[in-house]
């Protein structure tokens, strides 16, 4: 059972949150087949954070995690918050393989295909 | 003449404002034929400002200027700073168009589809 985490930054605002776990339900109709489940989680702010949806997808039968940064920059968020925060997960779950993907901003070609998509 | 400027909120780590202005060059290299030139520009903690990047591409002669936000949600900065910072700028410069596109975080197909490439 695979699953695919993506961790966002999380906001004060819900609508935020909430477009956050829109775009997790997105993923899962087009990771089928790749992921078993796909889920939203936030750094900070709003609810579920990580570790609690490493924990619960582990409890869903998770042999295998990956989180995926929705973050534009590669700034500490990124280099640093997220690894801490999946460490003592991984060493608590020995069985099953957790991975942090490249975060969203590193796909600059496809970032600026899709930025010229936008501009008229 | 017709000038691109991409709008980041700007970050007191210079290399993420960095990572904007490499990313404005590679638009300005995909864009070619579309745009004139492309820049970037910081709502805050960043060199230009909003203002002063509207301000430069009518000096080289635009007719027309398209801001395409960098960020991820809809919150406040997407919704009324940007807008905010423009207005002004529109009355000041009548004989320019000045338009603000759709931000990133509104293309959830094309990001959803970046975010699966990232993941393995």
């Amino acid at each position: 059972m695979r699953c695919l985490i993506l961790v966002a930054h999380g906001s004060r605002r819900a609508t935020s949150n909430d477009e956050v776990r829109r775009l997790a339900a997105l993923l899962q109709r087009q990771a089928r087949g790749r992921y078993d489940a796909v889920v939203a989680a936030f750094l900070e702010l709003a609810e579920p954070g990580i570790p609690a949806a490493i924990d619960a997808c582990v409890a869903r039968g998770a042999r295998e995690i990956v989180l995926l940064p929705y973050f534009l920059a590669a700034g500490e968020h990124v280099a640093r918050d997220i690894p801490a925060q999946v460490a003592p997960k991984q060493a608590q779950h020995p069985q099953v393989s957790i991975s942090v993907a490249p975060y969203l901003g590193a796909a600059d070609e496809g970032i600026a295909a899709l930025l010229l998509q936008l501009a008229p």
